[in-house]
């Protein structure tokens, strides 16, 4: 293999290296299944060091052009059989009967318990994506800095610190927020709760992504709300004019979004979606719920913005922790209510006092020492990887009819299978070969999505993995 | 001093020598202000280790009739100067107009985190009553323990040690609860919150005590709920009979005591109280909340029983934390709701998908190795001692007028001042020299309860303490 130093576009040494390689694959110089160069060969033949190299491989098995294999080394990929298609729009069903899917979440969360279950159900990070050692090291340190080494009460807003470190976070999404915008909350769950509680009252209605989270149904569902699912794009999310229809003819009292790779599709809206959302919901006078949950989980070389990049009114009330990233078990969240925040700082006052000290000095800790980027960074590449494989896996074994989101973030694929495949029916025939899937029909308050399931790839890549989606199309080919 | 061995009725040695040396200072054989002998004197003396004749001061500390002088030993005390009544039974505004608290609760919980300030204001545990080290250890032990050191999400319904050690204490109070019965939440308010939502809509009515404590009424304020407060004795609690006619009369969809050590009063209801609360909520298919937050830190010889000990129906949600005993800012209580679980248990999810893993699991260890008891113990001859000595300095210098009240336990003195005297500007002038108080006004969403104020005795006695409580008596004079 011949690469030669030259100038290039791109704008990092490890990028041209990898363009160079990337060339090669497509132009058949490098052949499917080829050994490439180990990294310590090709630094000597480039005269570059180590990490450049290895960066450069990274790149490339994140786009799935090449593979480790265990103690061999770098091959180039096998392609995928087939390329299958993406989920376009969704057509919410307009029938009106409500169907709580209560009984089908508590059977799935019932069935994740069982360790050997391979979960690909839930959004939940795999143990190995956490930098735990860190965090423990975080904890033996704010035992010592913590007057009262975390026994006592926060303040009610939340840890000083912690406040300071997200208001600063938020310049990387283009946001402004200071210190004093922002209430700690016990997860991002916990924030969205305390939004819908500040802004409704039983009755009125919530305008959604259809599919949603079941979380946030589930959620609405408590506390006596309508839900009003919209028409989402898999790749764009929320259809606009949709939105603009519901606020027209329908008195939404709220609306909630996953703006960045949402739960379950893994959508992303477009910068001049957001920038509409937030000009008409602002002309309607209805104020925005933003989950950005998964925001900081991009692919791509940039962090995606927020609705709230574009909030001048205060209309915009965003979510986010860090439960996806670092430790769900700490139970940190966090909201900056906008002109909202004295009612969302009263409900939490009266709902739970204060947030756990400790675990919100660990994550200050995380955020100030600029360990959480470095392990974002390791997070998105294994995250990315990950997804590729999914979908290659799912390309190859699935049926050629399937469609499956592509996206450029977060922990979810969204599969639409053939309209006669019922993915309740798969769920069943599935958990007894123990894998646990999302049936599409959670999704949803009516019965719709019946032919889809999402699938997380926050487990980490393996054969063995690769067997149990292998074994998921031979089931749905039998279905 | 002349104690013999003698047989006596008392159970343990060291209550024979209390009340040996008590039989002397009733007969002033001991007068105010001698000393006694040092405990390894009258070790010798007696023949007795040094910790059965520590005990044996202990117990006559706790009860006021001696006191300890830094580096100078143990005096027999000097009696308070007169013994003031206590407060009788409330009796709680008709007038129909609320009066939102909010601004003065907010006012009292800013003031209160000037570290200047002595805090007679809110009833949070002083950290030196606090088991900081062990809990360390038990962080520790919890980071070796667990998989992902508590990162990990903890189930729904919550630590699964956690819940059985909590079931096998329910025996302390005469339950008998098993640990599927258990819903851990994030502190006792959050116990209490949920079980709120599960049993009410807004524009419901809920049944309280009067004087309440103020962040129930804010609760049920952000809830939309009305309230009706009930009069109330500052030792037996809620009023039997105005209970029954109200429930007779008023459309109560759910009832709300605090039955042990209340705040703010620090009653107790009695037994046949329970039973018959319990008997007469059953009878009108009322539910109740029992929040027994205090129930711990009695100060007699046994744990007062609950409602939830009388209840057969399943009709009583209780409530309980360890945020009043070990650690508040760990976030862990718990609400074992009878016949309501599936309702809290689908709040819980919705609201904030799981408890922090890792302060449970500690909580857990605590209880388990009965390091929870041992605490407790202290922390009650804490308790027990700062109320007497909180009591005499209020008889001393409070005017005579004043009623105070007696709780046998918790951490409150509910105080009853003349009816010209406005705990309003007391606050305005109290904190100027530095001490916050909680003006009654706090206690109720009616504006009564002006010449009141609760003061806790969290803080441990000190002289400097006894000039603040002085100063208080001086500024009250004043008025």
């Amino acid at each position: 293999m011949e690469i030669k130093q030259q100038p290039k576009s791109a704008p990092y040494l490890y990028l041209q290296i990898a363009a160079r390689i990337e060339k090669q694959i497509m132009s058949e110089v490098l052949k499917a299944g080829d050994k490439l160069p180990s990294v310590r060969m090709l630094c000597r033949e480039l005269g570059h060091n180590m990490s450049t190299v290895t960066q450069a491989y990274y790149e490339l098995e994140s786009r799935s052009l090449i593979e480790t294999r265990p103690r061999s080394g770098y091959y180039v990929s096998v392609p995928p059989k087939k390329r299958l298609a993406v989920p376009g729009t969704s057509n919410p069903s307009a029938e009106a009967t409500l169907h709580n899917q209560d009984d089908l979440i508590t059977r799935v969360h019932k069935d994740s318990e069982n360790p050997n279950v391979t979960l690909l159900s839930l959004g939940v990070p795999d143990k190995s994506l956490l930098p735990i050692a860190k965090l423990n090291k975080g904890m033996l340190q704010a035992m010592r800095t913590l007057d009262g080494s975390g026994t006592a009460y926060d303040h009610v807003q939340g840890n000083d610190k912690l406040r300071r470190e997200i208001a600063k976070w938020s310049l990387s999404w283009g946001g402004d927020l200071d210190d004093t915008d922002i209430i700690t909350t016990s997860g991002c769950m916990n924030a969205v709760a305390y939004c819908l509680h500040a802004l409704t009252k039983p009755g009125d209605t919530v305008a959604v992504e259809s599919p949603a989270y079941f979380g946030i149904l589930q959620l609405t569902q408590t506390m006596g709300l309508n839900v009003l699912e919209l028409p989402t794009n898999a790749t764009t999310g929320i259809e606009l004019e949709a939105l603009k229809k519901a606020l027209t003819q329908n008195k939404i009292k709220v609306c909630l979004l996953i703006s960045n790779f949402n739960n379950p599709c893994g959508a992303s809206m477009p910068n001049e979606h957001k920038k509409e959302v937030v000009k008409l919901l602002e002309h309607f006078n209805v104020p925005l719920i933003e989950d950005d949950l998964y925001g900081d989980l991009y692919f791509g070389s940039n962090r995606p913005t927020t609705c709230k990049t574009y909030d001048e009114s205060g209309m915009v009330l965003y979510c986010n922790s860090i439960s996806k990233t670092l430790a769900p078990g700490y139970r940190v969240g966090w909201v900056a209510p906008g002109k909202f925040k004295d009612q969302v700082l009263r409900l939490k006052l009266s709902h739970s006092i204060s947030s756990t000290t400790i675990t919100s000095e660990v994550v200050a800790d995380f955020l100030k020492n600029g360990r959480y980027e470095n392990h974002l960074r390791k997070i998105r590449q294994i995250l990315h990887n990950n997804s590729m494989k999914y979908s290659r896996a799912i390309a190859n074994y699935f049926p050629e009819s399937t469609c499956v989101s592509r996206p450029e973030g977060g922990y979810f694929l969204w599969v639409e299978l053939d309209k006669d495949i019922n993915t309740l029916d798969l769920y069943e025939r599935a958990i007894k070969h123990n894998i646990s899937i999302a049936p599409g029909r959670m999704f949803s308050l009516k019965q719709q999505f019946d032919n889809c399931l999402r699938l997380s790839f926050g487990l980490p890549w393996s054969d063995e993995l690769e067997k149990k989606i292998k074994l998921l199309g031979i089931l749905i080919n039998k279905g």
